[in-house]
């Protein structure tokens, strides 16, 4: 179960909450990038970043130079499924189809060496599930040059809303098309990068990926 | 010309900054939600919403009630398109090709009748283009019961990657293929809502919808 705080319990459209602890790993293990909150001289700031998860942790990272993660304050991190958009009779009761969970807390810079790795590995792998051992480990400079951050999930809501629209009962009998306009992701044909100077087969676990996160 | 303040001028990934107002405009125009950042008893919060833009000016709307559009503080508005992941020969250089706005500002709470219903029209379209007169106009009390706020462009940011991945020179001899895998949107066929009382075609600017937005 997730824990009900004042901030994480819905105000309005209660029906679109999620309470179980799986409906949050759910939108966050089909994510690709969140949407990060932090507060810089008073003033919120959003940035799109990438994550990854293990178990009830949250982790982030992001350059030792970048403003965003500079402190300890509390931060809100967001990840958003767009699923469709809900036309309904009536422009009021427009609505998307959609999934998002959103964690707030004050995170902890990771310090020790074997989490700072199994954080980036979490990182590199919710983005490019595989390259973690494709790909040339971190050098002991670029560990330096990046700071892990850890968020424990303690603290986070999860809203869903599916299906068709909800119309005022009078509006139901108007000459108005209604449904659901479904939006989809997928995986392009993957693109070789010119400078490659070794002639290898594109990977299956890069040529054979598939949405998981939609 | 975007005007630079302190929190849009780049600090690091320089190349990555757009400065043209052109530019702001077709991210910001082919998104269909941002993510709103507000402050809330001190702490950031992170919500995504719909918007729509007439000009210079982002509109934003919600229930009265919200606790996202109380007060009048600074917001920060960021609007992102994944465009695909960027694999490359060394797990530290990784990226991501995205377009990203930012726009920073202390929102304006829209009084006047013809400037909320121009807003909320603007919403509707972005989302939906074609509904606004589709549907069901806005009610006296659905009216009422609307926030629309208004948000200058005035201090915004715009950063967009692309390309294949930039590795340290010494990796491109590295036995590890490198290259960019695109992530596409795409809409799907729309679903009548099976509550439907009239039998109507599906319209054709739902039906024909392409996707401007990637």
């Amino acid at each position: 179960m997730l824990s009900m705080t004042p901030r994480t319990t819905l105000n309005r459209s209660k029906d679109r909450g999620r309470t179980d602890r799986e409906d949050l790993y759910a939108v966050l293990d089909a994510g690709l990038v969140c949407h990060l909150g932090v507060v810089v001289d008073g003033s919120p700031r959003v940035v799109p970043t990438g994550y990854g998860r293990i178990d009830d942790t949250l982790y982030l990272h992001g350059s030792t130079g970048a403003t965003s993660l500079r402190g300890t304050g509390e931060i809100c991190v967001t990840v958003t499924h767009l699923d469709g958009i809900v036309l309904a009779r009536s422009v009021f009761h427009h609505s998307l189809n959609y999934r998002s969970a959103m964690i707030y807390g004050r995170p902890r810079l990771v310090e020790e060496d074997g989490e700072r790795l199994a954080g980036l590995r979490a990182i590199t792998e919710q983005l490019a599930p595989g390259q973690w051992s494709a790909a040339r480990p971190p050098s002991r400079k670029e560990l330096a040059a990046t700071a892990v951050l850890a968020l424990s999930l303690a603290e986070a809501s999860v809203k869903v809303r599916k299906g068709p629209p909800l119309d005022d009962e009078e509006d139901y009998a108007l000459p108005v098309w209604a449904g659901v306009l479904p939006l989809h992701s997928s995986w392009g044909t993957p693109q070789t990068d010119p400078a490659m100077t070794v002639d290898l087969e594109i990977p299956e676990h890069i040529a054979s990926r598939t949405i998981t996160f939609r």
